[in-house]
């Protein structure tokens, strides 16, 4: 059976911004769970005090559950390691534990004689067996040791599986290995040891993927790595990037394939770590084409530039809105949603404005709702139903940042003030208070996400920045933009494109 | 010979978030040029009219530049091609020349007879070359059509070759070939064609490295790539992961490898795209080493854990300050710096201090200044300088920022009034007028850089946001930072901390 090891809490909590508390774990766990990966790696109860909180809070059946350790210190018997028994009286039916499996790294790192370690390994590994456990061996540096070609690798592995280990994951512990290499490794292994090979590679190299498929198709039947790539220095095997490639290639069937993006970006948003656009299958970029030539295929035949179809994955295509897309995009873009644009003289000017905004540091990619509320303002629409004519935004020392705003609406002033935890949450605040006079629908608008990135940011303080924001009436989600030296007249323009979007009927179809 | 060609400014630019001015492609040139790599492509002049500007204002020899386009139109006789007469104008020596090599595509998306589409690359690549340019030919879906087995892919490189191609470059343009099918491809064409072979990747299953590897192991000697993998969809093969493999494995010989990481650096931000922290080689955390054990092993022997020493690229290694990081690395990190540190208590007072306001949402990783003035204050030394008594922040309609501060020094206070183009530059410089009063060595003290990460952004704008600032003497560089649900107050944090930091003697050793 092909099996498959989530190790984003445990190796992937190595990330130096990521830590995880026990609340964390769990939403990890449960995301992970819903993909079908056989094995949930949730921490090492000796070291990580949220395992415990975890353990207790842990509602799904635990049958998938795998706790991390390493073999015991030096001179201890096993059976009284204090690690050891973390992890014999821990929750977790399976333990991963780890050893190292290179000579030059037990003589120089643990100090240790190498043949006296060997015993160490089984030893600990059958502590853990006898009390129930099954063992995952994580046999460090294996690659590494074996390209030393003293036979330790080998022999390491050799007594691990002498201990019981029911799995043996080699490892490319500093991800320099080639696949040449692993494949090597793997088949020594095979060969030497009668057990069931695993695999688990970092990216150092920027090879941990297909180091992993090397092994796999070596023999490999176990796959470490952790779902967007998070772990030590660059990270390790990205399971995101090799659960559609196992797919693909017959090694697994995962069921729940399409929720393969939603359950990363759940993952991310846990981590408080952005996915990087251009991340393989589930990034936002992965399915997006903006070269005239090259979307133009795409609308031909999506084969041509789509190596799986994007919902099969859970993500999407999309056409970038920019200069470069070209005018038949644009064209294609606000087609049944602005017949305007049919008119080739509405068009270019649509395209002129583009360009023209684009150059002031605006970018539609991200924020579709404020590029439909350009067009329809330069087809003639009517999509401004108010006017902001003036604001004011006060913080001092000691108290929350307090917002004056006021709107007309045809011909009608409205003027409120609100408070809030900064200046841009006091100014929404005040904007909508005033709003809802007139548009009752406001009442169910709200924000969902506030991003703030500086352009230039050559002169620091001084630098242009642009806002997005991310708004829901609880049926659709759309984003706005605005751009300024001043992040509290960004942030304004964006507001009032949320809002007009949220008041425009003409839109209402979109992002539902 | 073997030689590489980045196409940051061509295939890089199909980033949905890219767009190069005739400038920025100045600053990417001649970045690149200083790594000493062979070819530079600096955009397609018959689609980009940023590239006349560049062509003109381009000082560095032009030996090197590679412009960008596709054969003839169908229909059109190549010698009267409106696209290859621009190639022919330009002021490149090289021209990538872009077919398809595919069949399948030539059919369906370029709606032409394959057969005469053969004689199309043929002549489309004479004209050039009969009108003194070399071409680098790129097949466009070669190994897609290798795979066909019609021997289509063949027959295109070898048109190509006929024509007059100096380098045939085999494209897995939509990413998804594996290693195994790239070797095959490669040794095809080498067999089959009289010319040298070189090859183009892209990342859509996280092979674009592997790929390339596998050509050149197949004996490819010209690759293509970005030099931080930018690219349509999930990029291309990342040149600042291959350089150092390349160099790693005898290919190549890069003068100045050290200047990997600082060019990376310049490119990502003339490009405005932040390199992923965990990027191989050249990202921030590529040798950061966070747990214990790792750490650990790092200090008793470096190779342990580190594929290449870090400074061989012009990256460094460094140990993140965490409450994972364990108290001996906390130790190691204030060593020579704060000798109170030595003391078990004054440690244990720091490691406590550092748990709980990682726990508040501080991150010392990047902001290593802040660290230091928070030790130092547990340490019982004064890094209180100042106390600022009082601010002011006022945004309002039309107008500037404007800002009052108010600092105490020895009980004697000081009061001033800033304009700004936003509430941040605007405090900075009302703090920075009082501060002159008494330190005037604060004149030389700027602000280099300006960052707002919303930690918890599922509440918008009333999210708790992390504002890092970097600052400079002219001779130092230090970051620091400071959290609050409010920006404003949060980035008072953090400018506090790097004038207390500017001001203190003990860390004039630091970041220098």
């Amino acid at each position: 059976m092909f099996t498959i090891l989530d190790t984003t809490m445990r190796d992937g909590a190595q990330h130096p911004k990521i830590g995880y508390s026990a609340d964390d774990k769990l939403g990890i766990a449960e995301a992970i769970d819903s993909l079908g990966i056989d094995f949930i790696e949730y921490g090492a109860p000796a070291f990580d005090p949220e395992c415990g909180a975890f353990e207790e809070k842990y509602r799904l059946p635990a049958d998938k559950l795998v706790a991390f350790g390493m073999t015991a210190k030096h001179g201890i018997d096993p059976a009284r390691d204090p690690g050891l028994k973390k992890l014999i009286s821990c929750r977790a039916p399976y333990i991963t534990l780890v050893g190292k499996a290179d000579s030059d790294q037990v003589r120089n790192v643990l100090r240790l004689d190498p043949d006296l370690y060997l015993e160490n390994i089984r030893k600990s590994v059958a502590t853990l067996t006898e009390n129930g456990k099954k063992v995952i061996f994580d046999a460090e540096h294996f690659f590494d040791g074996h390209a030393r070609g003293d036979g330790y690798a080998i022999k390491s592995i050799r007594a691990a599986a002498l201990g019981g280990a029911m799995i043996i994951a080699l490892c490319d512990t500093c991800g320099g290995s080639l696949p040449g290499a692993i494949k090597r490794g793997v088949e020594a292994a095979k060969r030497e040891a009668d057990v069931t090979i695993g695999v688990h590679t970092h990216n150092d190299s920027g090879l941990a993927v297909a180091n992993t498929l090397a092994a796999v198709e070596a023999g490999a039947e176990h796959v470490q790595g952790t779902l967007l790539g998070f772990g030590e220095r660059c990270g390790n095997a990205s399971l995101s990037t090799l659960i559609p490639l196992l797919n693909r290639l017959g090694y697994i069937k995962t069921k729940n394939l399409n929720m393969l993006t939603p359950v990363s970006r759940t993952v991310a948003e846990i981590s408080n770590i952005t996915i990087p656009d251009s991340t393989p299958f589930v990034g936002a970029a992965a399915f997006t084409h903006k070269a005239g030539l090259h979307a133009d295929g795409v609308l031909k035949e999506k084969e041509a530039f789509e190596l799986i179809p994007p919902e099969s994955v859970g993500n999407s295509r999309r056409f970038v809105i920019s200069k470069e897309a070209g005018r038949h995009l644009i064209k294609a873009k606000l087609k049944g949603v602005l017949r305007e644009a049919d008119d080739p003289i509405v068009l270019e000017k649509i395209f002129s404005a583009l360009k023209k905004r684009e150059a002031e540091g605006y970018s539609y990619e991200a924020a579709e709702a404020s590029f439909y509320i350009m067009a329809a303002r330069i087809a003639g629409r009517n999509v401004d139903f108010f006017e902001t004519v003036g604001f004011s935004v006060n913080d001092s020392f000691g108290s929350p940042s307090r917002a004056e705003a006021s709107i007309e609406v045809n011909g009608q002033r409205e003027s409120a003030v609100a408070e809030g935890v900064g200046p841009v949450h006091a100014l929404d605040r005040a904007m909508r208070k005033c709003m809802l006079r007139f548009f009752p629908a406001m009442d169910k608008v709200s924000l969902l996400d506030y991003k703030v990135r500086v352009i230039d940011s050559k002169s620091a303080t001084g630098a242009k920045v642009r806002v997005s924001i991310t708004t829901t009436d609880g049926k659709r989600t759309w984003k706005t933009l605005g751009v300024s030296a001043n992040v509290v007249h960004a942030s304004l323009t964006a507001l009032e494109d949320s809002y007009r979007f949220a008041l425009n009927d003409d839109f209402s179809s979109l992002f539902a």
